[in-house]
């Protein structure tokens, strides 16, 4: 066959990247698990019409289809692969609601696929890693200023660049925007959205042209969505721009102690900032962004909300609060300006080497002992010169290179420093810190 | 909309059971890694084309079509779902042959897709965890002795009933069989493979009326196929058959290796068993198969074997061996017959109870504390009669409910026994077995 190349869209790491990976998604896995989330995994399908539900993005979907479909098994027509992790989620939550337990807290790091047009930062396929707290008839609302916590603590145990979310809620945008007499709200949320792409003098001119706003009307919505604050000063704001509603006096005490939250919890996280608007059309209240400080260019790398709606059927709700770490995301950035480096290509801490193919046995005793205390080691794959068997470690990033001696005693050698010692095949301990690849931020 | 149904084919389990799959694999990758294989991940898409180069199974494979597709843009036509991991990896490897050093030794566990129809361990969607280690231009031998022990190490880590694996060598089989004078040594092998399911006489006959055999030449064939040995008595009674080709031989030396080696440090788990032939037909020496003992109706649970042509292009030959557990076929039968279950529902060890909405925050911070010393530990969702929070724990078998009491002291009550005590919130451990949800056999 002909050597094979990439396929735009669709990443695929090196092993050394993929070392990264594995920590970043055991650092999540294991702080979502410590806050109280169970894991879960949906199958990658979904029917499609479930897909298209929530419209917007039909025409990223990929459908599936059998090479040789079976006309008497329609079983596996008509389905698609997921685009994301909470829709397929909040279908398992009503199909297994009677299984499950509520307020139902679970995280899912899974991939996902759009046919998207590919750039950096946006895939065809992407890994996701989901946390979403759900409860049948009502969810407390406490919840949606304890997820960003989870993810900030997690976050935070990664050599990476700090985080910085940015919040608002549906019923203070909503509830602003109708105070103010205007009646598409959709649409003026939509426009709000487009700041960032097309600047505020081009969304005044849409608001008047396209959603039926007075020029008033349209300057208070740029003046709303021009605040930002890191406190209760949020509120503030908002009211001294005039508007008295129920709903955006609800939406404001809930963005206050979303902010005051991260305040006491998090300082310096996250902002209250009210051009947020997330382009999905099932939130309800609080929504989420976030950017990598200093590469804001990158876009959105933990996005969510509250949503009200999302599972529903007949007089069943389950509203939920979720967010989303865009991992491959972020992996993009990292490894494309060289961000963070794994300590080395393999996992293996000694290799054993190999004096004569003979003394094979021996040498897996010795890597088995090794093994067996928790230390990764692999016996040479050929009896070679050790200058050989060294440059196996070296290139690789293998730190210590074993050395059974003919006398029957043993020594191994740091190849970094170069300094080899006597060592005992049945007690010997690398230092901590080679036990396992570590990542080091460059 | 109305409650959804599952799909056939595409199993999902509850968090329970997530919790058994997630430490089953994370047993099998810390054992994997253990012995110096490197984890990777292909993308989930290969060309068609590519997956079709292998032939067997072409009316399996899922399609993927983008719902729009963009005629200016056909970067993602011609895609297919991969139905293992083998082929995607051996493209990786020509791909990035220029990146990795060899042998390259990693492990891979992810999902794949087959338009099979489904059955009791044969699903449309399912996950793998394969170990391979190819070479560049050769691979020493060794190897294929050595995979079987990295399999039998991660396995007998978890309370599941013990594996009995068959092996063969595609060079003995072929070897043997032209020894006979047979000269379709590839249809003698299907046919051989089909032993288990129609049985000696017709496999005796179809080698006479298809595959050009003699009534002798069919005889010893199938004296051969029913050869089992756990030790080099394989060799001799191959040879006692009749038969003389240096391909034999060097097969039965390579077998009589693999056998031997299992038998001193992995005894009972591994047989000589020359009717294993396996599908793929781009096996070249040794091949494996797997059993569950107490579920060989199950089929094989564990299989691979030894590729030289799967990844080469031009004069660059990359042989290998890999060997591929069958996560979900496994644990496919662990749930249907409730073989394991997992200790409790969620990660969480510690409920913190809530005494009223405005302790939250003294609440929160005794949980912080609980998760810094590595204890999982969440809030109660509100403010309920105790009874109801304690109910809470109870469904989803949090072991421990903690009380902050009026006067400011504590108290942790393991309400499996109702034992209720002091404890100190900067300090109390669980017991070690509680820390985290343990698997039990049933």
């Amino acid at each position: 066959m002909p050597r094979p190349t990439p396929l735009s869209g669709f990443p695929e790491w090196l092993p050394a990247e993929r070392i990264v990976e594995l920590q970043v998604i055991e650092r999540l896995r294991r702080t979502f698990e410590m806050w109280g989330f169970a894991p879960l995994e949906t199958r990658a399908v979904e029917p499609l019409d479930q897909l298209l539900r929530k419209g917007e993005i039909d025409k990223e979907v990929y459908v599936l289809r059998r090479l040789q479909a079976d006309p008497d098994d329609e079983g596996d027509a008509g389905l698609a692969l997921h685009y994301d992790l909470t829709v397929p989620f909040a279908r398992y939550v009503l199909e297994r609601s009677g299984h499950l337990q509520f307020p139902f807290k679970r995280y899912q790091i899974q991939r996902c696929w759009r046919g998207e047009r590919p750039q950096e930062g946006r895939y065809r396929e992407f890994t996701q890693a989901d946390l979403d707290v759900v409860g049948a008839g009502d969810l407390p609302f406490h919840y949606e200023a304890e997820l960003p916590l989870v993810v900030f603590e997690a976050m935070d145990g990664l050599p990476l660049p700090p985080l910085r979310m940015q919040v608002n809620n549906r019923k203070v945008s909503q509830g602003f925007f109708r105070s103010l007499g205007l009646e598409d709200l959709g649409g003026v949320l939509r426009l709000v959205d487009k700041l960032d792409k097309i600047g505020p003098d081009r969304v005044g001119d849409a608001l008047q042209a396209e959603a039926g706003a007075s020029p008033a009307q349209a300057k208070a919505v740029l003046e709303f969505a021009d605040i930002r604050a890191e406190d209760s000063s949020v509120a503030e704001r908002v009211l001294r721009l005039g508007g008295d509603d129920p709903m955006l006096s609800e939406g404001l005490a809930e963005l206050v102690r979303v902010v005051e939250t991260a305040r006491q919890n998090a300082p310096g996280r996250l902002v209250a900032d009210l051009r947020i608007a997330r382009g999905l059309d099932y939130y309800t209240g609080t929504v989420y962004e976030t950017q990598l400080v200093g590469h804001e260019d990158l876009g959105s790398v933990c996005s969510g909300g509250r949503y009200d709606n999302l599972a529903s059927s007949g007089d069943d709700r389950y509203p939920g609060v979720g967010l989303s770490v865009g991992v491959t995301r972020l992996l993009s950035r990292v490894f494309s300006k060289g961000l963070v480096t794994a300590s080395r290509k393999v996992p293996t801490c000694v290799l054993v080497a190999l004096p004569a193919e003979e003394r094979r046995t021996e040498c897996d005793q010795v890597a088995a002992g090794l093994r067996r205390r928790g230390v990764a080691a692999e016996v040479a794959p050929a009896p070679d010169k050790y200058g050989k068997q060294i440059r196996y470690a070296d290139r690789r990033g293998i730190p210590f290179v074993w050395f059974p001696q003919d006398d029957g005693t043993h020594e191994v050698r740091d190849i970094r420093s170069g300094e080899q010692v006597p060592a005992d095949p049945d007690s010997w301990m690398p230092p901590g810190a080679d036990l396992h690849p570590s990542l080091t931020p460059s």
